[in-house]
């Protein structure tokens, strides 16, 4: 045996330990295993403190109901206690992509939980008898409950943190939205002109959409809550005793402050992976619409001279390399692509449920990493969409204005007064000729200049309105249209 | 103009219309410019129908406030309720896939309901003076709100029937988790034998994952109620009188039984497609759960000699040209395929909600298209996997029995007693030499045959249950384990 | 017995079938276990002329090897030709999604080649003492063999159309390409105004694509062209004869005129679906272009006033029910929802793919069906987008060469003259003021009116050119810029 | 200003950065602008190195040309081979998610070149008049043609070493397949038994589909060969001299000793990323077969009493925290999941693909790091496969004869002699009886058991043979089957 290693052994064999590894046997095993993506667990802090709350709240339950004695179980606590305070994680040296259902992460929190609380005994590492990562600190376990319990109040607080994000987010919108209440547009529908509204009833449906998914959020949220405790190896319970899973559950929403309940039928929540499907459809609808948006707001501030030029967003860098003064939409483009990776994650979630076979889903390590991502990110995304680019964006008054001004879209407003058809005709001559459409109107006979400029006030156009041909004007009749037919 | 037309022109020109035509000059542009998938918008009977009460409630609205006059709106609805009634569907040619956010779907029906009222009216098809497709049948109307309406009332009727097939195929488990109730079989995880439980318990896991979907399937028709009638072009509500938008969703719903809501903040719902996301998200996670069902049953039937044979599927057809006898899970397969189409549908729906530009979607009828597909083939495969296979398995119970009397996986029960390295040893043991477990445990020297004999009943194992060492056995503690240090 | 059917049996039992139905008893099961999409096997005519193909091959191969007498090689080869002339077409009544890997539809192939043979041999429908379904037509062949072997010959013809289609097309950007070679525009990249290039330069690279993806497409087909007929169950050739994989591809090469070639492995063969994959990959290729190509369309066009208006698309219909005389990118917007489709269809077919289990992949149908929508949905896009829209294109000259004239971007052709900091300063500069680049230049005293005319010639600008100081004039040198270091 | 800063500016403004910081003021904005993932792009050396070798060959085709002083080009070389070596990586802090289509890794590498050359120099950092990111490093060039043909050298490089990992990975299932030549074993379709075949013949098939992904991975390879250096801003070539484009491949070619060849069209290519899209779609290939040999392998091992257990996968690690002595296949778990993500991060890519608008593909960055993540799974997945699994593989000897030996199947090769409709009599009454096949067959008086023993040799049924009955056995002739008419 090297210096500076101890031996453990599981039923393959002996095997050397670093000594001053927290982590064991298994653990050392699975990172020969899995030497895959070279992120290990740790870089989910979420994960590993979930880990702690919920060996912690079993170690309760044990105790309580004379599974574990009480000095193992004070032991255990005050580990896991570390856990949650953020210490030793950097013993989660598992790979975040594993096989074996999770059970290379339990087992690699099992052994860490045992060695520290062993240390704080007084006894060295890897002294099991006196502590042991199965026996104990898994007691009442299995890595087919605890794992999936743990993933979900990682998940719940990574949702947390999201909610917040979209919150601030949308604050920034709806500030904006009121900022740009009385400035006039012309909407566009299939990227051609539509009919006026307001600069702030375009930022308002930003901040309507995030509202909304916040609130889908909050429904996905309350599925992750329920989790599978107690059920151990596929959903009978058996090796727990008798009222230990209702116990479990109840310790675990009070240690953790997450109002988590317990399954109604545990075999089927050992082996269903649904909630973690729906809770990656709604990151992919947020991430559809934060997509649609960052879209829009890259197409508004096209320009400065050949675009669409509505609204001039903040500059955060030089935009080229070889183009001097160029300043693209790079804020908004990071939140394009970190939508286009949570679609891709939302497909690997997806086939990851599909996959699960009979009493168990073996693809748990992938769904929980991609949802982790997806969650973080989108977080991410939020906060910088908020703070580097919607706090500083700045209306065009003057060209939105003048587009308004001079829109021939503005004839919509007139069929109830003179029909589709002539209107069509308006718009289609005006579009021809570049005459602006008082002027088409008057030259086709259809209405005088004065019975247009009594109708086409823009700032009413925006909202339910059905135009009536003023008092003191002579009416026209969209009935008395030719019709198609000769 | 050949003989049997009519001539019809719009602002693009004239255009000869077969004279038995329903359909107008919009309509036969976009036959035209759409021959892409061969499947006209007839093959959504409900979508018609759809149109046909979105179309009446709009009649009866602007006859109430004044807009169109009682004897158009009475023949408009008149021909309403043959849309409703079922026929003239054929009149809808259109392809389902097309360019221009469902305009030329809308125009097919204002067309075909103006000229079947011209007929009711005793006038000829094409006097669009009398009645005008876009004047009146389309008054206070644009394809952006009329549109995304019927779509979601049709999408409405499709999750009801879905739901309907869901229910029937939940309570088909049921009745066979009732049937095996009794049923003893070893369950298994990675597939891996695993720990004892009942037939009926896994049975009733495919009927809880069902009601859950139903569950979370009657959510998301909560957001397909909320409909934008009354947003007309870009969700200001130009063109539609004072009141419109609350007095056509309220007629809407009375008159098709479906109890739509008029969403909040209009532009907001005309451009935001999320709940067909939402719908889609939810729809992929439906089918994810049933494809894991039915591989599952496939996994569960393989055989009949060198598979699992848990259970016996009802033959439904021969399963080979060459093999004689042999019979394949021929429904489950069909299932995953649908599954497959549906996950499938969901990328595309998502692209498309991801497309959508500043006041519009211009992609929804591809995802009206995609959705209807899922609803009706999932609700197919549903219907079919329950009364083609569910209803007849069969559980092969003398395997199951056997199987569970020689399992090796059973010394999970041991842990509490005799600690995980000690039963980790027998199993190995067990394992390697093909010798049973109460042989093994007593030729180690573990346990005697008569401690295993009263521990290991694996009636005792499908439920929640700690071991202790029956009274007047000599007992055993893990704790003594000597661990893994030497 | 009902009068007009006929009693025909399997290994399940007797089944009446309608007297007149060239189909049997198997079929009749198939259509009665997939009632799914309500699309029958006959929306594929490219499948059922393969399956004649097929079957016509075997039946030759099977009598050059003695396995089938002459009468019944000759009466079957003459059914074949009957389904490759488009004769009872509407016999392949099965659903398109089915299970059974496809052994439904070659069921349904034998039988109804079995039942026209034996109305030509003056014998009546399900006699199958004088021609057998399985025995004979079926001879030497499994499902599992000619099933992909027919799929893969229905989808070869596919891939020819679309190769043509898309040819079509790209000729279609060329001709524009070659109409637009002098027209001066502003390029852009990320939306923002970027540096001068030819309009022709642009519609260049939509043809360049093109031509891309058919080479890409003609790779894939040759993938295609790798059939395993000869394998019969599970690549073994258990039942056919020594030398007739070999005879029987040839002869299919022959009879077909597709140049099919026998796989080498046969056992891997039968299993792999991995040429549906790239298959599917490589038209998710194609889609993504040309969605990305119509995205580009649409931008270009949008307008007419508050838009990038670079060109104008010809308008094809009516753009909207309310808004009287827009225009809607209609054709485009159809080509982006094919485009979404396919990428939908693409991740159905991985997940079929995926999915296929040891000796073969029961999920081919529903590979084959979204492979063939895929195909045919592209090609009638690529055909309707060049007929109705690339055609008719039309460049806004004035636009352009106005933006071209004023525009600021023209600035980074100075980098090598005065260096990119004082370039940006400049450009930075006339953003803010509004002012033209040379009056900037200037003002800044960077260079003069004269350098600027000299330099900033927008026709050169679109090759590669590194500026110099034109002789005569007092050079500048951007080292000697100040740098950034106080 | 802090202490232990320098002061730079771009067109923004200025900016304290740390003094020891090579990178400077356009990276620092980028540090703050995208705080999305956390991870650098130096966690990607392939990209980092892949700079060095673009940004040499771009000096050394700026001196030859004229542009660039030797003295600044022999230090700028230096600089780049820092990287090349793997020095100065950790400069590369800008995040792997990030807008602006590369252009914030791109500059970061221009001020980290800088820096390192003008330390050289003996000058201090930021001392851009001696030598500037941007006039010098980056002389004609732009982000949109450096930072592509960076990222394709970068994905070549790791395609080599995919190439690498598939061949081990084949080489480890070809040599189980030599092992296995002679162990004969019932295959399985549909999860069904079907006919016999060789072990030998199953993994064989591994092989083959390995040996066929590579063939692919290398036609991507090929694309992926093909840059656009010497485009500039969007392919025009503006700023960079006559022929620079030309020598400037060559040149990185010879220094990379990659085999890079210059795009026919730039402007084409500049804009492109169907390479990408290729690339992507042959890794998802090659991730849907890994992943379903890997479920054949988990199936086959299946067990160990209540499963397939055809093979024995070698233990890795204990399978379960709970269940004590329990081996679960995680090896091929883990490559399921890594196949998952890769299926997944191709739909990221092809998504951001579609996005990319007019001149450019904004979206570049989460492409490659993608790609980058499933190149690098990918082939850990396909080591770990090989070492760690396959090559431990043993069959289960006695179980596949005892199958063999009582398989029902097997009168599959009997359809040439008796016809199927016989054959499928046995079959069944097989089945449900539990009888050997010869004894049924025996008492139908179909055949004798001389003749079945004559028969039913299953040696010979694993490669292409058509019974014929025995000489000196009495004949049976199928077509004297009673078929199906009465």
């Amino acid at each position: 045996m090297p210096p500076s290693t101890r031996l453990e052994h599981d039923f393959l064999g002996p095997k050397p330990i670093p000594e001053h590894a927290y982590w064991g046997v298994h653990t050392a095993r699975a990172v020969e295993n899995f030497p895959i993506s070279g992120t290990p667990v740790s870089a989910m802090p979420e994960l590993v403190r979930a880990f702690g709350f919920v060996k912690k709240a079993c170690a309760r339950a044990n105790a309580q109901l004379g599974v574990l004695d009480e000095a193992k179980a004070v032991a255990i606590r005050a580990a896991c206690d570390h856990l949650i305070a953020g210490r030793f994680h950097d013993q989660f040296v598992v790979d975040v992509i594993q096989g074996g259902a999770g059970t290379s992460t339990n087992m690699n929190a099992n052994e860490v939980i045992a060695n520290v609380a062993l240390e704080a005994m007084g006894r060295p590492r890897g002294d099991y008898a006196a502590l042991h990562p199965n026996d104990h600190v898994n007691a009442s376990q299995s890595t087919n409950d605890v794992y999936p319990t743990a993933v979900r109040l990682a998940l719940w607080q990574g949702i947390d943190g999201l909610l917040e994000a979209m919150a601030a987010l949308r604050q920034g919108f709806e500030a904006k939205a009121e900022e740009f209440r009385s400035v006039l547009k012309i909407g566009r529908t299939q990227l051609q002109d539509a009919v006026p509204m307001t600069l702030g009833q375009e930022f308002s449906t930003y901040a309507v959409m995030l509202e909304e998914d916040e609130a889908r959020l909050r429904e996905a949220r309350a599925l992750i809550q329920e989790v599978n405790l107690g059920a151990t190896a596929i959903g009978t319970g058996i090796n727990a005793p008798h009222g230990y899973a209702e116990l479990a559950c109840r310790i675990l929403a009070e240690e953790s402050g997450i109002p988590v309940v317990k399954a109604k039928n545990l075999v089927e929540a050992t082996q269903d992976t649904g909630a973690f499907v729906q809770l990656s459809g709604v990151l992919k609808r947020v991430a559809t619409k934060l997509s649609k948006t960052c879209n829009d707001l890259r197409l508004l501030s096209s320009g400065p001279q050949a675009g669409f030029g509505d609204i001039r967003l903040p500059p955060r860098q030089a935009g080229s390399s070889i183009m001097p003064g160029k300043v693209n939409p790079v804020i908004p483009e990071v939140v394009n692509q970190v939508a286009f990776e949570v679609i891709g994650n939302d497909v690997t979630v997806t086939m990851a449920s599909e996959a699960g076979q009979l009493q168990l889903n073996a693809f748990e390590p992938i769904m929980g990493w991609s949802l982790f991502k997806s969650i973080r990110h989108l977080s991410n995304a939020c906060l910088t969409l908020n703070t580097h680019c919607v706090a500083g964006i700045e209306a065009n008054h003057e060209l939105l204005a003048r587009r308004v001004r001079e829109s021939i879209t503005l004839v919509t407003a007139l069929n109830p007064i003179i029909g589709y058809e002539k209107a069509a005709l308006i718009a289609k001559t005006a579009i021809a000729t570049g005459q602006p459409v008082d002027e088409v109107a008057q030259a086709l006979g259809i209405l005088t200049r004065e019975q247009i400029d009594a109708l086409l006030v823009p700032e009413k156009l925006t909202q339910p309105l059905r135009l009536e041909m003023p008092e003191g004007l002579p009416g026209t009749n969209p009935a008395t249209s030719p019709g198609s037919r000769p």
